[in-house]
């Protein structure tokens, strides 16, 4: 769906995607070993984190198959890290820092809301319910993860703006998609997408908080 | 479809199922404040607190669309009751005292379960199976709410009879609309929601506990 | 499904199956009580760890209706063990020592992953969808048990090799049905459970522990 709306761009898509994936799944690895799981356990955990989202995103939509039916290579892929998950992890805490990490993270949370949105959209969501399911697909992942691992939700325990930049570019492209302002929604899933990835690098650089509910 | 069968005092049902939304998010909020939640986190929360009982219901019953996609300007609602969520919790504390919160959620409490069981019914499910997704549709959210928290649901910690009102008063619904004791099954939804209504209420007064698993 | 494969042993599957069920409720009501829960609750918990992975491999596979509303015998069976649940865990510590429960639970195991695995084949899922939802179907209910009761699940945590047998169980059985090896689906679906078992088993008595992710 999100895919075949950048036919012509789409192998730099794809591989965007994989890495988004890898980046989640590794993420769920990280915690996992914080927790001192073993293999299998790190496994069911990253697993959560990299499809969560997506899943539950298709749950509420009804739609099937998920996309880790449709593309099993990217279930085995996550199976084969785990079974690598502390060599992985320790190459990743050497050559991934903190910008890198972030940035991927950030490619991740915006692909998944725009497409997510996107998709909504294409099956009738009216526009509150296809921005709250783009949200959904982008952070639920990380909430299944945690909640898991028992711990409340990194990103609803931290209040840097993570969950709010998704749900900034997914307003930014109901808006842009419902008047047709450019007239090409290849080109308003770019700018939604692109809007979500800077505002994410630009909040954390400058380390922005949210006020807390007090 | 439950508020189908009161056409004739459809608005009142209207106006209290948008003050039980309003509880079950305000709850949502007032959890998410002891967390030091962000304005975005309570948001996630509130929503989830109003709206999860009724989607986790419309999930197991396969039906769609879920009511915050079919009423958007509830879902819209909360988030902006959101953004003020400090403002609206000291307004609350200071003119919702424990009888009327406690009224509001009741009156919650007895909609939902008689709701998601009629709905139940009308979708084929046999009776137990009617009774455990009106139970569902009414404490499922509250249940999401503390699972984000990470802390034990506050319905299954705490022994007073709040789950099992519900269980009563869809009991005594299915066996009313089965037997068609009444010949009107608007007759029999108003009684088993007053009867649910009254035995919360009564099971609060008398501060009610149930007998510890030990 | 898994029953009509088994036609010919089929009432000693079904008082099996029956077993396997109320070993799940009767962990539900164990880790119940040490939470201290009132009766309801206990219920509640109880039927989610019975039901909970059928449930969840339902709702993935968008299959209904599910086992405890097809069965609402066994519904109504846990409701009533609930009822009694602190005679039952007495008569339970009493009786049913370490061997007997782990043998039960074990064969709760590998039913419920195999029947899974075989219901998602027989869907059309692809052969590592099909596994990871046979492992759910066997392991989910253990999961949201323990995500009610606010603690990281017992199978991730527990560094015994319980998900790896389901794993290694449903992986022989993808391979038996996919290149037809014994010419006879029961057969194949009778090794791979019995595989299972005796990996299970055989784990636990040697006391096997997996690697942890470090």
């Amino acid at each position: 769906m999100f895919i075949s709306s950048f036919t012509q761009i789409s192998n730099i898509v794809i591989a965007i995607e994989a890495c988004a994936l890898i980046a989640a799944a590794l993420s769920g690895f990280i915690e996992a070993r914080k927790k001192r799981l073993d293999i299998v356990s790190t496994f069911i955990v990253g697993f959560s984190s990299a499809f969560g989202g997506g899943t539950m995103r298709d749950i509420l939509l009804d739609r099937r198959p998920f996309y880790w039916v449709m593309h099993e290579n990217y279930a085995i892929l996550v199976f084969i890290m785990a079974l690598i998950a502390p060599f992985l992890i320790r190459i990743s805490s050497k050559w991934i820092n903190a910008l890198l990490y972030t940035s991927i993270d950030a490619i991740g949370l915006s692909l998944f809301t725009i497409s997510g949105t996107s998709i909504a959209l294409s099956m009738g969501s009216p526009p509150f319910a296809a921005i709250i399911l783009g949200v959904v697909s982008a952070v639920f992942g990380g909430i299944i993860r945690d909640i898991l691992l028992n711990q409340i939700p990194y990103v609803l325990k931290n209040n840097t703006p993570y969950i709010s930049c998704a749900f900034v570019g997914a307003c930014l492209y109901v808006l842009l998609h419902r008047f047709n302002i450019l007239n090409a929604d290849t080109i308003h899933l770019l700018i939604a997408t692109m809007v979500i990835f800077i505002l994410r690098m630009l909040s954390w650089h400058f380390n922005i908080r949210l006020p807390k509910n007090i």
